[in-house]
């Protein structure tokens, strides 16, 4: 698809159907933006984890949860999930190319958001 | 805070507590990028809009939900509602600065998810 640089990025987000119900693009952005998915993507930012490790890192997630959204992430092609044949086996994690591009436009999102957390929430008194 | 330039982006979101549970980062996260969450911001990213407006370009979005996460992103500082006495009475919902700002973060984001959804989707054969 073609989209003219005078498009504005609205237009163009209606046009692909971000806001429409039932379009590929409301599934990966549930994915993505569910409470556990953003917290595995960018906790995996920087290197592939161990299954304790994303237990720890990703404080209060549940196995049931971390086994879940590890599976979307892996269906979706973000996450990269090897066993090694060690005894007993070893299982990382990782981001695909393709989840190393997603989380670096969730990283400004999630740097913005931990800065400003406080005021907002301090808002509401 | 001051945070190094040699800290990197995760070391400063553990240190912000963003995957911690109970702390404002997970619950300003959470109204951000939950299902309605981000997509009124979107909506709202070129103009305000009325509620009947919002009804329409947020399609799928139930009265219920519209109000309540209307009133979490104005609680939380993201949201201007502004009612102008006429009768009927008009309201219109903007973003605030805040809420422009955070806005800035997200459509990135979006513009990708939109880009990438189909080829997403479409590796779960």
């Amino acid at each position: 698809m073609t989209v003219s640089n005078e498009v504005s990025v609205l237009d163009r987000l209606l046009t692909n159907g971000i806001l429409a119900s039932a379009c590929p693009t409301r599934v990966v952005l549930d994915h993505v933006t569910s409470k556990w998915g953003v917290l595995l993507l960018v906790a995996l930012s920087e290197r592939s984890l161990r299954w304790g490790e994303l237990r720890r890192v990703v404080e209060g997630i549940s196995e049931k949860m971390l086994a879940q959204t590890l599976r979307t992430l892996e269906a979706d092609g973000l996450v990269h999930r090897e066993v090694t044949a060690t005894v007993p086996p070893r299982v990382d994690y990782s981001l695909t190319p393709l989840g190393t591009e997603l989380v670096a436009r969730l990283l400004p999102l999630m740097e913005w958001v931990a800065d400003h957390a406080d005021a907002i929430v301090g808002d509401r008194t």
